[in-house]
């Protein structure tokens, strides 16, 4: 009965500071003070496409549907204050699958301080789907936005990329306390998140900013399932070929002027590895640069839905 | 290709002045000033559930999907502000598809002074899922709860009930400026929208509420489609059965005292009819009473999902 599971639901959430009225009436309401600025951001996954379901711990799927928005709001520095969560359940097995699915919700709201405050739960005869709206609320430094790189500044990047299809696109850490702590302590002029792939991602920061990227390649930090997945596959792609294009790493991408990056890579105030990767250019486009000094265009690689 | 939809979507979006960043950025940034109070409400559609894609014009599902959400916000007497759209596109014409589904976005959203701020498109191997999330502002009056209904106060509704699926469902008009205008003119101690039902919405009114209520079953505004649905089925069900049960009016259901609720009646102030159809009980339950004064049980019924 989906008025049981909506109890259950309302018990389990308990509604914090900022949530005027949880689960249970036609809307939830929300209370902001402060700067009056709020981030809303949204995501939606499906089975055969984000995840499998048949070969998944739900848990991980519910988890995840969360992780994404939440890394979107440390993408813009926001501060996550709840989310909604909209289910398409399969009949068959629907009512356990959605507590499954809640449980990694929880687990990862909790640890964000993020109040499951509403949402919508529905069955029928089709795969699993799992939407999630997120809203954060702008820290007094403001938000942090993809249009603020300028040329000459540094691209510095969190942890590691590539191979996250192995595990870490469940599993990965959205950087909320990172660009909080960052956004706070240093001067940053453009950032987000990589979602679709680190160079894709990265061309769409420097078109934002009206300027182009150069990248040094050989400072790209390779995840060792980067690794791992290019050893598996044996298809000509390199580590490099996914830290650049695989997606799903959810570290931040920042720009930041040089002596401000050179303050931030000393102090490493982090504790995940922060590197430079490379600069900001006037010149639109996407770009590598040799240890000689060479520059050659790089084609943007990463996740684009395909729509015909 | 997904980037030249977000341009397309982009350069029909327009930021209205609370949207401080639209559609492009991680996330978008909504300014609110005054209140500080953000009513969040989200609504998953799904073929085959909410409406049958090959029978139906994607514009009028697109229209859907945003005004089931705008009618959960005028059941809180919130103004709207700004709608995230996610869509599961099928992959063959998912683009053409998505087009027509936001020129239905569009048209509602422009007549209601919605902004469609973000979202997230994506493509599958599966059916049509479109949910949107949808947040508003609560006027200087406060929000509309369902919790405020108190024994004594007249049940007022607009409009009429039964029948919806004939084609209301898809072309009713979500009550927000009937719910501003009310909220802002008269004491108004509970509401909500009817979308599962009558009856069984009324019930959980008066259960939010702590209390019951009892209907004139005769006071009870049948619509056209009540009687034209009753008479196409001959399943035995009666025009007040379908008004009762069927859903999807998004019509506005009030608690508000007597005196009140009289000079409400007597002034009729909005374009839609108001109509009394009985009080709310200390007794909890749902009740019917007769002209002659008895009173009896009566079942809750309307739409839920059946979780299994």
């Amino acid at each position: 009965m989906e008025r049981d599971f909506i109890e259950w639901l309302r018990q389990r959430t308990q509604p914090t500071r900022e949530v005027g009225l949880g689960i249970g009436d036609d809307a939830a309401i929300l209370k902001f003070s402060g700067q009056g600025q709020v981030v809303v951001t949204t995501d939606m996954l499906m089975d055969g496409v984000d995840f499998q379901l048949d070969r998944c711990d739900p848990r991980r799927i519910g988890r995840k549907a969360l992780a994404v928005n939440l890394s979107d709001l440390a993408a813009m520095a926001a501060r996550p204050v709840a989310a909604f969560v909209s289910l398409a359940l399969p009949r068959e097995g629907g009512l356990q699958l959605a507590k499954e699915l809640y449980e990694g919700l929880f687990a990862i709201a909790e640890e964000f301080e993020t109040n499951i405050a509403g949402g919508d739960t529905n069955s029928w005869n089709g795969p699993l789907v799992i939407n999630v709206a997120a809203i954060g609320s702008v820290t007094e430094r403001g938000p942090l936005l993809r249009s603020g790189a300028k040329p000459g500044d540094w691209i510095l990047v969190t942890g590691t990329f590539g191979g996250s299809l192995l595990s870490r696109h469940f599993d990965f850490t959205p950087r909320v306390r990172e660009a909080l702590h960052l956004q706070e302590h240093f001067e940053l002029h453009a950032g987000m998140d990589v979602s679709d792939g680190l160079s894709l991602d990265l061309s769409r920061l420097a078109k934002e900013s009206g300027c182009g990227a150069e990248l040094e390649l050989s400072a790209i930090p390779l995840s060792p399932d980067a690794v791992a997945i290019a050893n598996q596959n044996r298809d000509g792609m390199s580590p490099l070929d996914h830290a650049l294009g695989d997606g799903e790493d959810f570290e931040l991408i920042l720009a930041v002027a040089p002596a401000e990056a050179r303050r931030l890579l000393d102090l490493q105030p982090l504790t995940v590895k922060m590197s430079r990767i490379g600069e900001f250019v006037a010149t639109p486009g996407l770009w590598s640069v040799s240890e000689s000094g060479e520059r050659r265009p790089v084609v943007p690689r990463g996740y684009e839905h395909n729509l015909q």
